[in-house]
């Protein structure tokens, strides 16, 4: 059975690990050549032929019934996170392959493109999306010129890996295709707590990422009476209070307090200084920002009412991108016709397909994460759920192929 | 004037210090022998000699009308933390000398022993009152074998300053003693905002101190629905809030949080675990304890209605210590004598009188400090405030001196 074969795939590539005994996968470390060799070998086998573009992604054509015929990319990326799980990122690509190979050598009127991004995580440089980034035009010399912990910039890594950042132009998507679909893990608890094994992601949401720092005094916890605190722990808290009751209150809008830090911090002390991370995300960047303004003018009333002072930076103001109604509807039509309730769905974290929408027609499917749990070794996936997600994929491809209105629709076109 | 005199040599002896720059005075380090040199040649002027006891406190007898008058320690402590003020306990000695200068030489029935406390801060070696727990006989082994950072022990630090930690049993208090009297800085805002510049100490609050520890469940902040997470900042946010409000709503009850740790501890991941200190302190122990439990109980309930646990700990349980009530209506007196409004008051932080009073009558008076700054350079006391606490002392001191009642009070007696 195919699923436990993809399920296979997956545990093998977490193999290929930059530390011994967890799964560590980074930008065009020396495991990744060993994942392209593996998985360009089962590609082989189907008689898709891989390459590897500049910007270090993995590439792979299963052509259609004419040597020019559109192209549909199907992937993911094979980097990880330190200490990862066996199948954020690697299971997209391994279905990729799973679907080429239900296929049994039947040709299509669309080539399939295998497209394993080179990085998603962002862990060596500190920033995410390299490898999509590239096949949207977007890979510059501000990405090329960062550094990691040891002072090897992108460009100097992508050197390193036996290719040539001046050929990364070439990397961009071929203007001859389709659209872009990507299967992930949900790495969220929704589908599990609904009893689904598929969603299908009309949106990835929008983020704001902020710090605020309340400034009270510091003074003897011991000798300063209640009335006379200029607190700042116990007004961050209050705010922490308001961020939860916002989010609970504003549907689809989650909002967190990830990170607290207390100075001078200690028992005796009442805090000078409080510092909080405010993370806020919605489909809609309307709200979003709403909500964000919302919680500034809050803290801010709860500073002056304490006496305190606040600031705020805002780290991030990214846009929610929405996925391609055309493959949404498709998707939605196809996961019903295997028996799954099509649940759509909001992505809160970000994903490849957020860049690739930039370009072409992107969607996203969405399978059901135990706990919800991901970026963990405990991270794992149901074979039922990944038996479906190869049914639903299987439909889908045969609607698309079936559809003259999608195969008009090429960047060419 | 001899308030201005004061001043001035708190500030002299802010100069002998271990860091160049800036205030620190640690548990026999160099600048001690410095400082007993000075405050010995001070005292040698007004006829008192002094003698270093094997704990390393300072003392000098200001003799009585006769050889075996009954002795009344007046004083504080020496040392300071880093970076420390001027006044901190080094006032309160510097004060006792000012009483007996105030004297004239003009003897009293009772004798006046200045006592210079050469550890109260605990910052050398981790425990607070190394110096009185000698003259109450506390100052055993478990304390001797604690070692300093550079793996010194109190021991050795005692032979390294040229003492016999065998002698420490003679620093006992003399048996022929009435009582001890503290002056010390306030380090808080209750008499500045009540405009006095004295305070009476009618006891030191009993503290206790705990840690607990929220535990949730970390979650990617993006992709977990408000309704289905398991936020331990959030949970510990509510829970300070109680804290905070049950302090305020308890006559007298002083509750701080002033260390938070959340784990994993960034802003895109709920939080795991959240560690919170709880600071609680009050002149009734049932009070405190029963505060204590209370917010325990609330712990418990918010972490259960929110799918948590919460663990905590007890690192400190002190009971309350009353100031004798002899001294303490003795003091109202006084200063009501001089002009002052006889402001009553409870000690939130730990001081000297509280070991002392465990083997004779002990009382304090607090020094209005501005701004209820303390422990930093900008640690200040007004000159007219440290007039009244002499002028309040002077007279106290004729009070007592005139009391059959009290100089009967020895030990002995």
């Amino acid at each position: 059975m195919l699923a436990h074969e993809v399920m296979e795939r997956c545990r093998a590539l977490a193999g290929f690990s930059e530390d011994s005994g967890s799964i560590c996968r980074t930008f065009l470390s020396p495991p990744v050549r060993q994942v392209y060799q593996e998985v360009g070998r089962w590609l082989s086998l189907l008689g898709a032929e891989s390459n590897i573009d500049a910007a270090g992604n993995f590439h792979a054509l299963y052509s259609g019934t004419k040597p020019d015929s559109p192209r549909l990319l199907i992937g993911s990326h094979l980097d990880t996170v330190p200490n990862a799980g066996a199948y954020d990122g690697v299971l997209g690509v391994v279905l990729a392959i799973a679907l080429i190979r239900a296929l049994n050598g039947r040709k299509l009127p669309l080539a399939i493109e295998v497209v394993a991004f080179s990085e998603e995580e962002g862990v060596r440089f500190g920033i995410p999306f390299i490898g999509s980034r590239a096949l949207v035009g977007r890979l510059g010399d501000d990405v090329l010129d960062r550094q990691d912990a040891h002072g090897i910039s992108v460009r100097k890594a992508i050197t390193d890996f036996a290719l040539n950042p001046a050929e990364i132009p070439q990397a961009a998507i071929h203007a001859n295709t389709l659209g872009y679909l990507e299967f992930h893990i949900e790495q969220g608890p929704v589908l599990e707590n609904l009893g689904f094994p598929l969603g299908v992601v009309e949106a990835i949401a929008g983020q704001s990422r902020l710090e605020f720092i309340f400034e009270g005094r510091a003074n003897h916890a011991g000798t300063t009476p209640m009335s006379l605190r200029y607190d700042a722990v116990a007004a961050s808290a209050e705010w922490i209070l308001t961020v939860e009751q916002l989010a609970q209150n504003t549907l689809g809008l989650v909002a967190t307090v990830g990170s607290i830090q207390a100075k001078p911090g200690v028992g005796n002390v009442i805090a000078r200084e409080a510092r909080v991370s405010l993370d806020v995300r919605h489909r809609d960047d309307a709200t979003r920002t709403g909500a964000v303004d919302d919680l500034v003018r809050k803290a801010g009333d709860i500073a002056r009412r304490r006496g305190l002072s606040v600031r705020w930076n805002l780290l991030l103001d990214q846009k929610a991108v929405a996925m391609d109604p055309f493959l949404v509807n498709q998707i939605t039509d196809a996961s019903q016709r295997v028996g799954c309730q099509p649940q759509r769905m909001v992505s809160g974290a970000g994903h490849d397909a957020m860049i690739m929408a930039e370009k072409v027609p992107a969607a996203m499917i969405f399978l059901r994460t135990p706990g919800g749990i991901s970026h963990d070794p405990a991270e794992s996936v149901q074979v039922e759920d990944v038996a479906k997600a190869i049914e639903c994929g299987v439909e889908l491809l045969a609607q698309l192929a079936s559809s003259t209105e999608f195969l008009a629709r090429t960047q060419r076109a």
